[in-house]
């Protein structure tokens, strides 16, 4: 898709007249008394987690925002494989996908050797590496991906819209509620014209700062940011430009010998491009907003690094400086460390009010969503009563960590371009084989989840050898047994709170009696130990808390679908209909042998349990029904 | 996705609440005086046409229909690989490869040899050979189909919307008007309960009747269907229903001993099927509707077919009987054979009104919108004075050709069938292999359009012998230069009625000064013979009436784009910025080498023009710049 050739547009790009791409969105009226979670914030963050609440009709949520409307323009634009594969769960991949400027390779420069005021091509890399996801790695306008949720929210069973135009006061909890009352009161002061100055309240069980850096909600609970703050300045455009340099379609990292670094970051519609520009060092305590510098400044700078190639400016679409360190809060909820055993926490924050950091990893919005999508399905599973209200506590533990390792990484990142560009450029070979090294962290997949009651030990880990306990589940090629379709075997997973298990059948005929497939299908739909049974609600599908599916290592054509266990093909729904898509084979006629790609043990088989963020929770042995149940038994609680 | 779980539900299956998918559309207020086009009728063909044209704002359409909202159930809903590339260039295959199903394997069901009361599998084969297209055999309900083009149409520069409750009552042509006048009065009734017979009157420059087998378009033209009518009655039906079945997911043709033949294509979402039930031999001239047949009576004769296997129907989404032979019409056009050198059209007809036959070879609604497409362009272009008037008849004589050899396919696969049947379902190997053999028709992509003003001859057919001059161009996947994205080649095709030429390179350095690539440019940019130069309006970006697009050999790390051609790199819109989308290479790493794949001569390269609806024009040497210069002479106007 091209778009934006004569001048930027907010919105769907689809919409040919620009004046109909800007539709007010946002719900009208006072916002509810009572809620089972009021989200503060429609950033990322907030978003995702209103749009995972969203799914459940008998969840009541309420998502505010101090802005007006949407957001239209400007900050962050990178969107990992691992945020699209999320977003496939979500249901707008592919139009993230289709929009979106693809980022395939990555281009290095630095001084020439013998010129050191020209820029040359140092390097040049493949920016994900083969088979690490299914999705690329991509680049488009943060409003665009919040249009994108507040499409999905707005045709979810909950039907929600944000409410614009409120400013959180303050939070206040009631010590003496009990653990479903609605003890947290939120006081909301609207901000838009005709009921400016109007204070709402609003009573929650659950609160969520998504609130950004000045969370009022991190205040709230009286936590702060840590770590360095501001040292370099830093200029930030998206433009429409006519240039000479020849990698202005590539994402491309510039170091000049002299005026500092640049980075290219081409953007969706083939014309607009984003300029990271290194603009100067700042004293202690100094903030950017003191040099008064211009967007000219910014231009002129970059067309200094630039040298010898030109760079023409037509239009700024938006323009911004800024000034970060890396800081993070050392919990992600109300709980104090000492109190986890004896308090459960009402009040969360998510994203930048958790952590922030330089934008030039392009990981800010990412972790943030990844936070959210985190978050969603346990508030969700706790208020549904399917789990129990300490899986909570899980949240800040798990998340905590993964922002300290972003923090650790975007400093290290962070000095190698500071040093690189201290050395002139130097250093160029050193930038490039970090940023190569660093690839799986930069795609969002090297997120680990460290053992614990959600994720088990590695004491089966060498039956599932690249589904790795803690990680995201990698998902593969396969074939659906009864209609042959070719899809992605990730892609059963949806963002609807279930948890799933992956049955990796062993070589035998997974049809005939005794086959460890048939056997754990019992187990699953008979045994009283049955996690499926215990955890189901009556009158509920079969599979609406734990989604079971099964992998075979035969050809598609060789196995007859209506010679597999009942469990495979469950009854469904009002007319109690067959799910016929709950079975898969490799996709061996393409040479995608899932048992391969995966390192499954062929003869032992496996199964791999994933929880509803998509993270790898257990691999366990077929017959190991005993470790399914406790896992499970760890915390979820009994249907009523 | 998976959805009509618990009941069929019309409308978006994305929007949680069914009471919030059928939002009403639909221009309101009385049609304007004066149009360019209209056009009568809603269907595929209708919309295709309809969304063509609202790709210009300078054109002026109104489209009518006679029901008093948008298609909601039934109707088509097989969609081939030929028209999802169409739907790419629209600008929604995404969401139909998304929601519907697609047909990934076929398989064929006989008596059992020992026990002819039952049905037994015969055969299994792959629905589309490997590589004859980038998309899939998909089904999806006709009504989203409509939705989609509805969709696009609204969003598009002309903002069109259709008129319901209008029935055509008449057209009356101006014989004294002259080629560029409003000639046409349409007279319609309007059929909705607030203003029912009112009249009015719409003046139109042309006007299509896409408005279905009993065409009043038509008859106003004088002209007639031809064919056989009914002798076989049919039954359809769509239904959520148990089976033991085993291949109630894959596409069915089932002949049983004594009750005749089934066919079964499963739907999208997962639960619901269509079934084509035959029912009885019709008496010469007589009904089906005279039978009285009920829906009872279709599902007990599928359940006789089906045996030994069971079929429970829960519910019937939408069912009809129908009766229908192959009919065909013999000119599309207002213009009788001996007139044609001295009278331009100014009616059409399209899709049903000038064909119709069976649907289970599931052509029909794919070429009603292939008939709109050729007609779509040229009417655009024509009435934007692009080209001569008299290249509307065309196209009569291109979908006339193609209509016929659809009513020669329909019948003798007809015939097979109903022989098959005769035999007991002996003949399933001759079925079997019928189908495998017109594959490539049944995928729409044999279309061969012969010899003409827009069709040149095969004399340098041998440069280029994977992509035949009068076929569809057959899209590979290949690199883009500038950023290095995957892409298809094809999809550089939009529905803009914009020419494209492609550009093979030779195996020389395509940046060398004299290369051939450099030389075409040079031609196309300076010759006073260029046709880019010819028929480009003054102030019009380069590409916007001939779109040149190049192909190199090398892998696209051996090339430097800021070496290439300017016009390779043309500048464009009101600031001049440049349009990096126009060089390609092949995709060597993944094997994909569209030289080897599309049989281009490497030592020679070739031109490839191809018209608006992705048809290829002519194969030329890079320098036959004559024969190019020819080409669009032949019936292109000067640009002012």
């Amino acid at each position: 898709m091209q778009f934006h050739l004569n001048g930027f547009e907010p919105g769907d790009p689809e919409i040919s007249d620009p004046a109909k791409r800007i539709q007010s969105s946002g719900a009208s009226g006072a916002v509810p008394e009572q809620v089972d979670v009021l989200i503060v914030g429609c950033g990322p963050a907030g978003l995702t987690l209103a749009t995972q609440l969203a799914q459940f009709s008998d969840i009541k949520t309420c998502i505010v925002e101090q802005k007006s409307e949407r957001l239209l323009v400007g900050q962050a634009d990178g969107i990992a494989c691992r945020t699209m594969e999320m977003f496939h769960a979500y249901g707008f991949s592919e139009r993230v996908l289709k929009e979106a400027y693809w980022v395939n390779e990555t281009t290095f420069w630095k001084p020439d050797d013998f010129a050191p005021e020209k820029i040359v091509r140092s390097g040049r890399v493949q920016d994900v590496e083969d088979g690490l996801s299914e999705f690329p790695h991509v680049i488009l306008n943060q409003a665009r991906i919040h249009d994108g949720f507040l499409d999905v929210m707005r045709k979810s069973p909950a039907r929600l819209e944000p409410y614009y135009s409120r400013r959180l006061l303050d939070l206040e909890v009631d010590p003496a509620a009990g653990p479903a009352d609605h003890a947290v009161t939120a006081r909301l002061e609207r901000v838009d014209a005709d009921h400016v100055g109007k204070v709402e309240t609003i009573k929650a069980r659950y609160v969520v700062g998504c609130d950004g850096a000045r969370s009022t909600v991190r205040k709230s609970i009286g936590r702060e940011l840590h770590g360095d703050s501001a040292n370099h300045a830093w200029g930030v455009m998206d433009v429409l430009a006519v240039t000479d340099f020849p990698d202005i379609r590539f994402k491309a990292l510039i170091q000049s010998a002299k005026d500092g670094s640049l980075l290219i970051i081409p953007r969706e519609g083939g014309y607009m491009v984003r300029i990271y520009v290194e603009l100067a060092k700042l004293d202690v305590g100094e903030r950017v907003a003191s040099r008064n510098i211009t967007a000219d400044d910014v231009i002129a700078k970059a067309q200094r690094i630039l040298k010898p190639y030109t760079l023409e400016v037509k239009e700024i679409a938006w323009w911004s400086v800024y000034e970060i360190g890396q800081r993070l809060t050392d919990k992600f909820d109300d709980v104090p460390e000492s109190e986890i055993a004896t308090r459960l926490p009402r009040i969360f924050i998510a994203g930048d009010a958790c952590h922030t950091h330089s934008p030039k990893a392009g990981q800010g919005m990412n972790v943030s969503m990844q936070d959210a999508f985190n978050l969603g399905w346990k508030l969700a599973a706790v208020i549904r009563k399917q789990c129990v209200p300490s899986l909570l506590h899980s949240y800040s533990a798990e998340r905590q960590a993964v922002a300290k390792e972003l923090i650790d990484f975007d400093r290290e990142w962070a000095g190698i371009l500071a040093s690189a560009a201290k050395a002139g450029g130097a250093d160029a070979a050193r930038t490039q084989d970090y940023f190569v090294r660093h690839g799986r962290y930069t795609a969002g997949t090297a997120t680990h989840y460290r053992p614990s009651v959600l994720t088990g030990a590695a004491s089966h880990q060498h039956l599932a050898q690249g589904l790795i306990i803690g990680t995201r589940f990698h998902s593969a090629p396969v074939i659906r047994l009864a209609d042959a379709k070719p899809i992605h075997l990730g892609h059963a997973a949806q963002a609807d709170g279930r948890f799933r298990i992956y049955a990796f059948s062993r070589a035998e005929d997974p049809a005939a009696g005794g086959s460890a497939i048939r056997t754990l299908c019992d187990f699953l739909a008979e045994a009283r130990e049955s996690p499926v049974k215990r955890y189901t609600p009556a009158g509920a599908d079969i599979d609406s808390v734990i989604d079971l599916r099964a992998v075979f290592q035969q050809d598609h054509r060789e196995l007859a679908v209506e010679t597999m266990p009942a469990l495979l093909l469950p009854r469904k729904g009002r007319y109690g209909l067959i799910d016929y898509e709950k079975m898969f084979c490799p996709d061996l006629k393409n040479g995608h042998d899932v048992f391969a790609m995966r390192g499954i043990d062929r003869n032992a088989g496996c199964m791999v349990v994933v929880r509803p963020d998509q993270y790898v929770a257990q691999v366990l042995p077929l017959d190991g029904f005993a470790g399914l149940a406790s896992y499970f038994d760890g915390f979820m609680l009994q249907a009523k």
